[in-house]
């Protein structure tokens, strides 16, 4: 018996006697779940947000229309205070409407690529040979210089197929779960390593700069890349330049990889194959515009209404699809979390936020804006060449600067993993709140929610509150079919969203805002680590 | 010591003593081996068929240069006899340039679409609104009468995705090789489903051809079929009609799953889709043209010189890709043992000839006529609808023809189950084969290749011969990633081939064409079962 209890208590990832003061609103939770799972209104929401809105590249006509409608439909559910606050400037805003890559010679056929954001039009379409050259350092711009005007220039190498010898769609077992658990202690930052890695990265920024100038003055048509992955998938990001002012470079494409492959073998074998490419992409505008979020709430009552517990996705995506996994989903368990909390009729002590970032695909940048504008953050450096780098690879600027709301802010709880549903939560070395987020996932066991970690999980928006002391977490999600089908690119669409996920994600992430709303202290917090 | 020996029996698929009288070649096989995996030319025979040669459908100029090619090869391995046969007539020519359709409103969008071969070309751009319509019945046509000019007509309802479970390539392991060897004895025919069948069948026929006329009539822009797999993958096949005289409807697509069901739910939310379509696509003639097979020949030497083994693949491909898995990687074996054969200065007592058939895809076309024309058949019918049967469904026209080179025959081996690697044989339950295939799979287990099953497999060009009571067989291959990304899909291309699979089948048909060629009696043959 004893042992049962040991191995429940470690199933539950408690540590001693935290969890008996660790209060649970079973009756709200109760209230939570049956709103969730039978009066779901997630599915609507997402269908919405990805094929009525669409795509949603930031600045782009898409995401302005997201904002607009994000604001209507939490309007629409009587959430307070709903609004955009802008960030930035980000940049110009960019959209595509076609793009088609055709052999004409030898063989006519269709080849399959998508654009890269930011990067010009054909303005009709074009005609050139396909010729593959390596442009990765000055001296590869120097040694093709006058060799590639009017080609259709293929940057990257053939790729050998990688036959997939796992499944596409998976969800975590209880082995990997409890794998998940265990935490390897971290090796010591080598501060050449990181001098190293701001000098590559500023050469790096440099260097794209300089070739965006030389495709553009040597009269490329177009160029292409392989897609990351196989099996006709294209994923893709951005090229050129969003900035006004700096050269956007030529119409550059993301072809699928087989497509690719065959093209780098018709070269190799000296068959000389020309191409003609069609873009019907723009710029929406020549000058910097500022990004926007969107944020509603629902208003805290009494002494604590002042303080705040934030839940938060981005609502920007990519192009290819509709950006449906990335991170539709996360927008639309967030929003439907906020629904539920309304529908029950919550009255939390804290106000509930919710923050629909823009700009996260391009660094996090309305997120960390936010919190820099209203929680603090490190003094911008002055340099310019400081400026071009991220947060952690920029030399020491001084001391973290605390505004006065960095004390209000209760949690912060982000949603970035795809379409998969919540099986737990990772604390960020915050060993004190994993006795409380095992208290509140106890009644969420039974839907698959049960792990806590203290591992640290990063690249979304909950990093710019954790690494200024402010206690933002990311779920454990199920992965499906984000790293092998959906993630950037174009199946990222409603189909490969599973409606069962959202649902039991949105009970989750009610369920935790509830309590953290309610509870007497905000969660503990952790010392700041320098960035 | 007892056991592991019937275990080594039944993995060799050995029944009592037979293998004592089977002789196996064993410098032979060493000499094939040799030259296949370490000389082998199997990848550049395959890349110069996908690549420079490209998709092959039946009747268009891509099989008629793949037959040139074939020829050209095979006279410069020195081979004997290179010569086409023609059969049909087939019916017309067609050859696809391109194909794009977009989305122009409400959000303009790249859908990824190709076409059904035998369909016609849009002339340009159409441009006009996506409408849904079953079309499966004459009660449908007449239903839609005058509601579809100017439409583009999506014919099949939306299908919800389906996670991949599995990975998409695998291997046989050597438990299900095992059950591989399981046979389930038959149930007895049907003759009232058989004569169902045959009805239905007809009706199916008179259907499509009232509905391609139904379609021109109208004035209907272009039809959208779902492909049959998700994650973006286009499968297709033909449409239309290849008959000149026959109406071939109207430009008709098929469409991947995503953006197939992203209409679909548009339409449903009564969201209107305009759509532009441009498919550049032609039919080569206005007259039904012969199809033609490439044949070759090492002749035999002394007595059983006019005896024959003959290996085959079909060269005909779908156009989506270029046919790599399904068959080049076929024909590229069946040409790699035939150079192998030549290059170790093999000589057969019997001839060996390679068949590369045409029009395998649209029903065995090729290699049925070749059989019927050397080795026999039942009469054809004269019933006009009897003719528009399979023979599978024809009423019975009288027995079997044979003609006198129908005892000449000592073999067929044939090969279409993708690119994967020999893993074994199957008798098409001719028991007497199993102990005499199994020798000559005796030097080749190390190499994966072990199991004979008296299982059936059809479905290719074995069964031509099979049902005529000729020993005809199948390899069993496996399965890669065939049947998840590859079949007739546009992923059917040069990178889904693994080169040493193939240079292990090419090693496995030499050495069976060897033997086969050299045993002092022809394989045991089995009774005709009526077909």
């Amino acid at each position: 018996m004893k042992h049962c209890l040991i191995a429940l208590a470690a199933c539950l990832g408690l540590v001693g006697a935290a969890r008996a003061t660790e209060a649970v609103d079973h009756a709200m939770v109760g209230k939570i779940r049956q709103e969730a799972f039978h009066r779901s209104q997630v599915m609507q929401t997402l269908s919405q947000l990805t094929e009525d809105v669409g795509p949603r590249l930031t600045n782009s006509p898409g995401m302005a229309k997201a904002n607009a409608w994000a604001r209507e439909r939490m309007d629409g559910w009587g959430l307070s205070n709903v609004h955009d606050e802008a960030y930035g400037p980000f940049g110009r805003g960019w959209e595509f409407r076609n793009a088609s890559v055709e052999v004409l010679a030898p063989r006519p056929f269709p080849l399959h690529a998508l654009p890269k954001a930011w990067t010009p039009g054909t303005n009709g379409p074009v005609e050139g040979e396909a010729v593959a050259a390596t442009l990765k350092t000055q001296a590869d711009l120097d040694k093709q210089r006058g060799k590639l005007r009017g080609k259709i220039v293929f940057l990257d190498a053939a790729r050998e197929y990688k036959p997939g010898d796992k499944p596409d769609s998976d969800r975590y077992d209880d082995h990997e779960l409890e794998e998940l658990r265990a935490f390897t202690v971290p090796k010591d930052r080598d501060p050449a390593k990181r001098a190293k890695d701001a000098k590559e990265r500023l050469e790096q920024i440099a260097l794209t700069e300089a070739t965006n100038r030389f495709l553009a003055e040597e009269g490329v048509l177009a160029t292409v890349s392989i897609s990351t992955w196989d099996n006709g998938i294209i994923r893709l990001g951005g090229g050129g330049s969003r900035k006004a002012g700096e050269p956007a470079g030529v119409p550059a494409l993301t072809m699928m990889a087989e497509h690719y492959n065959a093209v780098m073998r018709s070269l190799e074998r000296k068959q000389p194959m020309r191409l003609r490419v069609n873009v019907d992409a723009r710029f929406t505008g020549d000058t910097d515009e500022m990004g926007h979020s969107t944020f509603a709430e629902i208003p805290g009552q009494g002494a604590l209404k002042d303080e705040v517990v934030i839940i938060g996705a981005h609502l920007d995506s990519w192009h290819a699809g509709t950006g449906a996994a990335d991170n539709a989903a996360g927008v639309s368990v967030m929003m439907e979390a906020m629904r539920i909390l309304k529908a029950v009729g919550a009255k939390p002590r804290r106000t509930i936020r919710i923050a629909l970032w823009g700009g996260e695909e391009q660094g996090l940048l309305g997120s960390s804006d936010y919190v820099t504008r209203h929680y603090g953050g490190w003094p911008e450096p002055t340099d310019p060449q400081q400026k071009k780098l991220p947060l952690s690879l920029r030399e020491p600027t001084g001391p973290l600067q605390r505004k006065p709301a960095h004390g209000k802010v209760a949690a912060y709880f982000n949603y970035d993993n795809g379409g998969g549903r919540i099986r737990g939560i990772y604390t960020q070395e915050n060993t004190a709140v994993a006795p409380i987020f095992a208290a509140w996932l106890a009644p969420l066991n039974d839907v698959g929610a049960t792990t806590v970690t203290h591992r640290n999980t990063g690249s979304t928006d909950h990093i710019p509150f954790d690494r200024i002391g402010l206690p933002g977490f990311q779920f454990i999600q199920d992965r499906l079919d984000y790293f092998s089908n959906v993630h950037h690119s174009h199946l990222d669409v409603l189909d490969h969203v599973v409606p069962e996920d959202l649902k039991q994600s949105a009970a989750v992430v009610a369920t935790f805002a509830w309590h953290a709303a309610m509870r007497d202290e905000k969660l503990p917090r952790m010392p700041v680590r320098e960035p």
